[in-house]
């Protein structure tokens, strides 16, 4: 059978070349309804709000695969996926790099006193060397929540720089680059200790508002705060109060509850929060990397109809 | 015969304790003229614009020591110095650690660009993610002038990112983490392909307005450059002009020709450079660091009248 590819993401002419030679037709939006009719996709790459789920339920649908240009999956509908046997990949490792080299301009902003540095910047102020005390990073120590490919180039680098880090995962077995782990439902009094907190955690049933104002007050106190994961793993009314009663001091969203953040959120509003619209694991070379991540899949699919990687377990979400 | 030591640098009591154990006064600015005679002071910790070149030129000075608390010591009387057989030691290899987390939150801020997120957030805008192509740091190749302790600090942590490194010193002689070096006065082509210059050495004569549009314009086109050498080391003017013709794109300085950087100078007010108050080799546990430096100095000065870490050649100015 005829494989029916519709991207919904960049392709470079060369990248289909190399797809049609095995046989493969690729199709974009603008071809729907033209040159292939919508319930004729078999493979599905990247995602939209209203086409995806538009294809996914049609009853003539032919979806056997469909791959996610992002690392979680929350926003897909992944239970009638899985009624219907159409398999999933996620691009869980290609987001690390960018993800973690976010964090580390976060941190090293706070750390390295950037913040004040751009306000009397715009005062034209010199603010005398004895009057300064920037940090280093390894005056912190710091917990990471989700010790997967992204969790674990963060620390990677952090470790580069000296810091002690803190892994949280589902079960708390050790994973490389993290001094300590930790079990999610179980935070040890380590890490009340530590003072930067990262998240980087799939969205689901457990980490849905896990960060919230009981979690914030359990530390002694919070130098920054970044959630690089997901929105709605953060409850944003308790974020903004630590931030109003200096519990937490900084903190540096990538991710929101609401998305595009509105124009009415106070979080623009307050100079110690950075905040990047949901880019932190954009890459310049965003088109060849995806591209070197779905290859290896195509051609497995094409030979076996099996996924040689990536693939997400639709019952647990990641 | 009793040294008498002057600290215009902060000294905890207990350190102060362990030096005077070893049979030396200790004496603070308020002293001068009260407990002691300036013309009786033997050791001096730390530099004063006015008070340094008094005691230097006191025709009376029993001055035999004197430890700087910066790593280049170009505004010192090193020819007065050297008459007088006054020895000299510097805080070289103290600065790297924040020097190098300082470079390295400059780089990450304009690679992941942190200043086009801090416009926006002033605006509220969240810029759509398909308009974002951010780099990480491995996409460009990195320059940096001089490779001592806080050059090659500063290249170990760009490796750690993936990238690539240039070092360039007096002689061209391989150094750790630079994945090729050159002489400072024989660029090779493969230098002027490099994006990011980073100038981290000290002010010599062969180093005053090193930075000048000619060099500049032999690159094909710099990302970022940033100064945590020396001010003079740059023509300030040259450098204006490479940033409005756009040759260089952002800068990141922490030196400058004039210090304090005048409130009416142009720099303060480009959105792309970042400008901080020569702090980028401040760190907050600077007392205790700076004591770790100097004890050791201290004990063999009083043992046997000599230095036995980071002296000074008054010749060469290092």
């Amino acid at each position: 059978m005829t494989e029916n590819m519709l991207f919904l993401t960049e392709l470079k002419p060369e990248q289909e070349q190399k797809i049609n030679n095995l046989g493969v037709h690729t199709f974009h939006r603008e071809d729907l309804g033209e040159e292939i009719e919508p319930s004729d996709i078999t493979i599905l790459v990247g995602w939209d709000r209203e086409l995806g789920p538009k294809l996914v339920n049609d009853p003539q649908t032919k979806l056997k695969w469909i791959h996610a240009i992002s690392a979680g999956v929350d926003y897909l509908p992944l239970a009638e996926m899985a009624a219907k046997k159409i398999l999933l990949t996620n691009s869980s490792g290609f987001h690390a790099e960018g993800i973690s080299q976010s964090v580390l301009s976060y941190v090293l902003y706070f750390v390295r006193q950037l913040d004040t540095a751009n306000e009397n910047k715009q005062l034209h102020h010199w603010k005398p060397q004895s009057e300064q005390r920037p940090q280093v990073v390894k005056s912190f120590t710091y917990v990471v929540f989700g010790t997967g490919h992204i969790g674990q180039e963060i620390a990677r680098l952090l470790k580069a720089f000296g810091a002690t880090t803190i892994g949280i995962n589902t079960t708390g077995h050790p994973v490389q680059y993290f001094d300590q782990t930790f079990p999610l439902d179980q935070l040890g009094p380590d890490v009340f200790k530590a003072e930067v907190l990262i998240n980087a955690l799939p969205l689901t049933d457990e980490t849905h508002h896990y960060f919230n104002g009981d979690l914030f007050n359990q530390f002694d106190q919070i130098f920054l705060f970044s959630n690089v994961g997901r929105g709605p793993s953060v409850n944003t009314t308790d974020l903004l109060h630590a931030l109003d009663t200096n519990q937490i001091e900084h903190a540096a969203l990538d991710v929101f509850e609401e998305e595009p953040l509105p124009a009415a959120s106070p979080l623009w509003d307050y100079p110690n929060v950075i905040v990047t619209p949901h880019m932190s694991g954009i890459v310049e070379h965003f088109t060849d990397a995806q591209f070197k991540l779905i290859w290896p899949n195509i051609q497995s699919f094409i030979q076996n109809g099996q996924l040689s990687i990536n693939e997400v377990n639709l019952q647990k979400g990641y």
